[in-house]
């Protein structure tokens, strides 16, 4: 399995119609940010106007808490930037902190570069132009600090490279952002609007930078890179800081209760962060396919095969059906 | 005024609301197919999935007339391929047929690449590894036909460069559609979904190539280029024939409604295709300010100061509106 979120696969072969599954594939929000119930027609109709585009930046900017100084690029969501990112920058090899989200191996790999696997910040190898980090990580949701951080980014600065700071999840944890950092050092932040505002069909995510980094990445996308629905959705979803923070403790308390049916079910947690949970058991390739004949759909890993990654059932119905499908 | 479509610099300029603003600096179709007032929240809400990314596709690859063999790519907008194309093709110059629609040299520009501007596709340089043709072109409507096309393309073949076929206004008449050179030479067609279906803000476009190429096209944008609504309402419209023989009829009605306007006050009619004309008059930027100060907002080019575009009002009001502007 590929990616999470795609019952494309699960469905040829274990039958069921998509509203049937159990999806726990992903990191998204069962319980997404209430979407305008009319959008005005013309978000559909008219070209993303300029004036929309910076209103969003605006917004974004403050939720996401880049400082003065810097600057941040709007796309359809991170995985654009992730597409990106490989032909913007210095050319050389990226050192990338895993095992972590394979898109940014693939994308590097694909674009020509030398990609080498590292397990913690500090083994960066001089060889590396660039370093990727996954704050926290998918799928263990280990949170590598900022002063760490700082150190790999001034020692990639030396070499005119960038340290990626991919923060798909960090909306559970805010004082995990290292948005701060971009303003003295080489550090791109990737904010993904989809996975916390549960709104993955939206498309739309962000990168924070420098401004001469963030004005290349702007220059590389070109006009209207997202759609007048994201611009306006976006902006007010970012804006409503209350729905933001009920929604931190409302997942934490979601995340309890999945653990705790986990663990009844034998599962040691190994880790995640609020929107998924990474879980250990000896016969977990084997859950993974009793899971999958009753219509429950959640990630396996090609490097461990004690581990499988569950997101947040949508309602106690669903706590209880996976419950009762892992004692069955 | 770089691109037509945003009246942020015009509002700033002139004043009013945007909603007061008769906007014809476009060629956006602006009677948009009836989007679907409900659609699932789960397109907003899921990651796109492969099977509605195929079903669009299949639906794309039929309204465009791809022929077997070749393969079709979808991207948020053909500007989005425009952004790609330069850091995929081999590398050198290419030759672009102009004056044209700005943002394929500024991409191939940005990109490194040198390019040369030629005024007919006969005139490609030995030098060109690429080529560039908006078929019909944008402003003038000017049409090259599918011998010229091919002729290009078998040149750029022995380079192993690409004529790419911009058709974003081609839905007007299929005929003009060089879909069917992609079986055999190089050929990669850019198809605009927004601007016939008058749905510039979902974000939608394609590109029809030889398998290689839309391979290629696809590894580099990734999983998840577009967003659920632009995956559902493009396989619905596109699918939608009626609507697309009744539109390509009402346009050129509309077309020739304005065409009347602009000659009853002194125009002469230089192009154009049924979503946009061309139109000159000696004084046409005392026109184009006149019509601003009225907020109108037309389209103006900085290589010809006695020519006009301007899209389609939207209803007789708007048109009596313009008819009246332009007297007074």
């Amino acid at each position: 399995m590929k990616h999470g979120g795609d019952l494309t696969d699960a469905i040829a072969r274990h039958g069921g119609a998509a509203e049937e599954w159990l999806d726990l594939s992903t990191g998204i929000n069962p319980w997404p940010w209430p979407i305008l119930q009319h959008l005005p027609e013309s978000a559909w109709q008219r070209l993303p106007s300029r004036a929309d585009s910076e209103a969003l930046l605006e917004v974004a900017r403050n939720a996401y808490g880049a400082p003065g100084g810097v600057d941040i690029a709007v796309a359809t969501g991170t995985q654009a930037l992730i597409q990106w990112l490989p032909y913007l920058g210095a050319s050389g090899p990226v050192a990338i902190v895993g095992p972590t989200y394979s898109e940014h191996a693939l994308a590097w790999r694909n674009a020509g570069h030398p990609v080498v696997a590292i397990d913690h910040p500090g083994a960066c190898p001089d060889s590396a132009v660039h370093a990727i980090v996954v704050n926290p990580n998918n799928p263990d949701g280990r949170v590598t600090d900022h002063a760490a951080l700082a150190r790999v980014a001034a020692r990639l600065k030396e070499r005119g490279g960038w340290l990626i700071v991919d923060e798909a999840f960090a909306d559970v944890d805010p004082a995990v952002s290292a948005a701060a950092l971009c303003a003295d050092l080489p550090v791109l932040i990737l904010r993904s609007f989809g996975k916390f505002y549960g709104l993955a069909g939206l498309r739309l995510g962000f990168a924070i930078g420098a401004p001469e980094i963030a004005a290349r990445i702007a220059t590389a996308l070109g006009p209207w890179p997202v759609s007048g629905p994201a611009l306006l959705i976006g902006a007010a979803a970012l804006a409503d800081q209350p729905w933001a923070d009920r929604t931190r403790h409302e997942l934490q308390q979601q995340a309890r209760a999945l653990d705790e049916v986990l663990v009844k079910a034998g599962f040691a947690i190994a880790g995640g962060t609020s929107l998924f949970r990474l879980a250990r058991h000896p016969q977990a390739l084997q859950l993974h396919a009793a899971l999958a004949r009753q219509h429950i759909w959640c990630r396996s890993f090609d490097w461990a095969d004690d581990l499988l990654r569950l997101g947040l059932p949508p309602d106690d119905a669903g706590l209880h059906r996976l419950a009762a499908a892992l004692s069955g």
